[in-house]
């Protein structure tokens, strides 16, 4: 026990196998512009091909067929996967069936188990995540008002869901729903969790919400006299919020650790660019100014790297990992959106053509800021702990990091 | 080998112990507002408290009397005695002899050693480093003027330097001079430094500079024919700027350490302060504006903890520690200037007034943005070498810490 | 003479009149998802009927069929005609058409004022204007490749442009050339203005270019062996610098006005949003923080005004407007991007979708911090101007406005 | 009326008139460290001069015996007075007695007129003002809690106040004193206003409150048992925190005016020393990130400004100004420290030295933040406009100055 930044060799030698997969086998084998049924063909192919050897399911543990990797060695994983953005679909390791599979685990019975994550981890089923309604704040799910009524050995849902990831390639849905509607405002123990088995009578896809990066999955959902019967509740009644919670956490970090891979990437074409373009009796590398905008995405960049490995330690310590992982999930999605826009602006006008991605990564970017809690919602809850840290123990020294410094 | 970010239990018993001390004899032991005969009478008695407990030179070998700690383990000692401005000097690790005692330990014979350096580790003496000078930006070394022409046995300088912390008290001077003036603009070759024995003739201290903090010993020397034997020069001839640099690094993570201490002070205060202030119909720990102050400020207390950690593990695996040293020196310094003015904000015209320490530490912190480096300096080095990761590699992830993720 | 912010009441009542136009008679006539044919037989009605009311060419004197509005006023025309994306183009003063008729009055002969010139002013051609080329830094026009050869009593083109706004609705070119290949790198005297008939031999759009916003009319163009009379010079051989810089500043402000338009859209649906959503307690309209960045917006847009308002007075007033206009266009272009990603912000996850117009907007704006120049050159001729006057006058007063404070 | 920018030519050659006076009468006559008394005979002699050249009372009527400017003639002379820290005290036009004079003009008696505001226009008597406490946030003076009993003929006044600048000079205090214990919290009609001969018993100047810019004039008052007769209530019972807030707006602008001052002076400076410094190859102001420190200040600067004027027309107007106030306050007194602060980073050590002014001016500006409304009040307040003024008319445009754009 000693602090140390570096991997172990067999994690190092996982970081390198997978690299390899992707860099080798994964990108190459889905050029742009491929059909769309063409394109799903080499997605499974590529799928088995990482079962095979192995690389499937980096956050699993071994027994359920997983890599056995903790959340430091996920981190390099999701990485290394997320240089594409295909990359963590392969792996069986992409939002949002990689959190419904902690979830699962986590909180499920046997038999829901075998019926629900079983499947997700073979690979042969997909999943969704459905919390957030249009008309209440996403940021405030005690606020959520589609609502469950027990009827015998049901229960009966009706509501109105949104920006539902996935829906359409769904086998079924986690669905949180309030079961207790006389809890008072700003309770946690009004929700609960049910499994949905989908398509479904009941279950309304109106339509794909269309967004800034086009209309990829995300779906609104009309929920309308839904029953379920009483043995899919996941993790027991009035803990839908709870487990909303439980699930959010490494699901942020996941998401970190690919925004960290998308970032380094558009720093790598920032400082490709500068060393490659004159302007105004220099190369723009050579100007201050333009060394300041490098400079200042590294050093962001370096401090999402060591957020997301410090954060991902804690929970692989099985400590509170709260405060660190809203800490990294802010400043990773925030630094993602101020990478690409520098990158973008030493491109020039080539930066806002899509004749390289950055126009697209800049879209899809904007998004992280709302993605698992927008950035006002990690604010308040970085604050409150570093308030309550002060009034518990006269510093706040335990909510930056509980670090020996 | 494996990522960790916790101390060994006997490191976080130093810990404890540097705490102890810090906060149960030395605070209590020096109030506001002792006379200066008598609070340097009580500052040496500390000094030899602190000895005998074996809480001296922390960052020096255990053969040369030290503590025998890596960097990384002095990052918390440093940052425990920081919580007083006089704990590093009564410990013995206040700049600049501490840098001196790195460079002396590094680069001095070993008559130089004992001459110098000995009295130095015993608190017998004081030192000081004469590099800066007004009439060239002290950003860039190689424009240094003050030169020493050399004749028969002796060196003869003139110069001209100022902002040299700790002259009057110092019983010797590290100086850089220029001693081959044909090397080209840009070069680092052309600098040497020598060991002045002080007072001496021809060392003329002519006052000490007024700064934003008041006059409290940074000194400006004019060197008129100061003579000095051959056998003083420090380093060899011609490594002046190389024996700079390799002083800075470790002494701008020192800074860096001290700076956390203060900063995480100002957001105890900030934080205390919005527990108790109420305005406009809530206290301000409850208003979201405030808390995103809060929670902004522990965001980059956090980050500065961990480059600090960071860097300090790469220096004590004897790796290259440069982008990263410089990384955490420009931001702990703008952090710490930022921490403290949201700090006093919050605490209206009171955090203005000079009856908590906030306006006094304000005037000090901006000193950081200099201090062993200006900002634009570091921004500068910084971008470099991201450039050149990136020319070597095709990847600028060597230049972001060269971290597994 | 004597400052004053308030239009006289003879442009009072122009401004009420374009408002009602666009907000009673075009904005209903428009509905979204109208099929492409349609909605230009519809645009080119409002035109006609535009034309009739008198308010048409806001931007061209009288004796050329326009209204004869100074920049001040037609501030606030621009503003209120860009409430909707195509009332600029219904009032006929729509980029680049406008920027060309300015160029084409200011520097064309009589027979290309009466051939090129005409045409647009009466609506029955578009045009464009071709500059920018992918290999060379669009900021820096001196490096223009594209390279016109005399031959006999014609000129020989080759090159590559992209970025030509409008180039395949467009009846004519304004085409940039070097003609002038000797002179030294950074001399303004190299390019020469051509008028180019389209479509013709030589001229080749060969895609259009596809950018964050979709693919809406900015070609790429190559350029083979193109011949053009040598009557179709404009403006005077080697002045092709000078002619670009003549048409930029008006055109920039122009842009800025339109922003400003959108900007206000913005902030409108930003303080709407925080009125009517609730989360965690209160409404938003009640949150310090989101005050803050509605309080922030205002201000931002406030200055936006009363920069472009200052800009426009000295273009009125035929003074020098370059330091005026590169700090409006800057400040506008910067601010307008910081108020829809706030709106976007207060909206969450519904201003990330296409159901309401922001993300169409965000999208857009991305695009103003490079039109026209980049945020970076106007920065570089800010600062140099400041440098300038202060050189000349020991004060950098005349770089501030000029004005009497 | 038509916008314009320009002074007439009247108001320009006051402007001309006040900065001959400043700068070839004032300045000479105070030298760097002058006796204290010595000192003050100068001034003293300075305001006789200025008052029969008839640079007197800028701010009040010519009946009173003042240049019956109106503010945004008000805006230049303050600026060109404030080029010297002691020029507006020369003028007889410094806070707080330029307050205090608006304030008795618009609510004295006769009376009270000929007793307290003559002596003040003659330059014979001085003043303060007394609202800030301690106990409570200076931002919201309904929290007041110094109190006034009725007591026959007399009111009886306890309470503690503290950032009272000038009274140990004052010959009287406008004091503020809740007199209507019962209002409900958050109402206006609490607080009265009441004038107090100075010195007197029960006022108790315990202290000079000393700041980050050392001890100059702001006393720490404890009021026990205070007795003044009820004929010194000016501007009405209840009246308290009307009478402050109708003080504070002319009062805040002409703080802005005299900042905007110190702003060129530091933006001046910065220039100065980028054109004379040369690092790493080239003068600073030839490196592109100087530039930009340069450039963002020029445009702050000038925005500065114009927001000024702007808000003087409006009161020249008999317009509401409190919106366009605020945003000047706030942004005025944000630029003025970010400007000084950069051109202290640009002058490296010796910014940060008390050889040049920028160190005394850093520490002076941080009050700016302060001073008549914190930072935090003026963006509440803006907010709150701009949110009325969308809930009544339905766009945010009368809360962005209400401009014709």
């Amino acid at each position: 026990m000693a602090i140390d930044f570096t991997l172990a060799p067999e994690h190092e030698e996982i970081r390198r196998r997978v690299r390899a997969f992707i860099q080798e086998t994964v990108i190459p084998a889905v050029p742009d512009g491929l059909p769309r049924e063409e394109y799903l063909r080499v997605i499974f192919a590529l799928r088995r091909e990482a079962k095979e050897q192995g690389l499937w399911l980096p956050h699993m543990p071994r027994e359920w067929g997983g890599m056995g990797l903790g959340h430091v060695e996920l981190a390099m994983v999701q990485s290394e996967a997320a240089k594409t953005r295909l990359g963590p679909w392969v792996l069986n390791c992409a939002a949002p069936d990689e959190g419904n599979m902690h979830t699962l685990l986590h909180w499920g019975t046997d038999e829901q188990k075998e019926r629900y994550l079983r499947p997700l981890l073979e690979g042969s089923q997909m999943s969704c995540f459905a919390m957030t309604e249009p008309e209440v704040a996403g940021s405030d799910p005690t606020l959520i008002r589609t609502h469950a009524v027990q009827d015998g050995d049901e229960w009966l849902i009706n509501g109105h869901k949104w920006f539902i990831s996935n829906a359409r390639r769904a086998s079924f849905a986690i669905l949180i729903a309030k079961t207790e509607p006389d809890v008072p405002e700003g309770s946690r123990g009004g929700n609960t969790a049910f499994l949905i088995d989908l398509p479904q009578d009941g279950w309304h896809d109106v339509r794909e919400v269309e967004t800034m990066h086009g209309s990829t999955g995300h779906s609104e959902i009309v929920i309308t006299d839904l029953r379920v019967p009483a043995d899919r509740i996941l993790g027991g009644r009035g803990n839908g919020h709870r487990l909303g919670q439980y699930r959010l956490g490494p699901a942020r970090l996941a998401h970190c650790m690919r925004w960290i891979s998308q970032a380094e990437t558009a720093l790598d074409m920032m400082v490709d660019r500068a060393l490659n373009r004159y302007s105004h009796g220099s190369l723009l590398a050579d100007k201050q100014g333009v060394q300041w905008l490098i400079a200042d995405s590294a050093m962001e960049l370096y401090q999402c790297k060591l957020m997301v490995l410090h954060a991902a330690s804690k929970i692989d310590k099985g400590e509170d990992f709260r405060t660190e992982v809203s800490m990294a999930k802010h400043f990773v999605a925030n630094s993602l959106n101020r990478i690409i826009d520098r990158s973008i602006q030493v491109h020039g006008a080539l930066g806002y053509s899509t004749d390289i991605p950055l126009a697209n990564m800049f879209q899809h970017a904007r998004w992280a800021r709302f993605a698992d809690g927008a950035d006002e919602i990690h604010q308040m809850r970085i604050a409150e702990r570093v308030i309550a840290a002060y009034r518990d123990s006269g510093s706040t020294n335990a909510a930056t990091g509980g670090l020996p410094l």
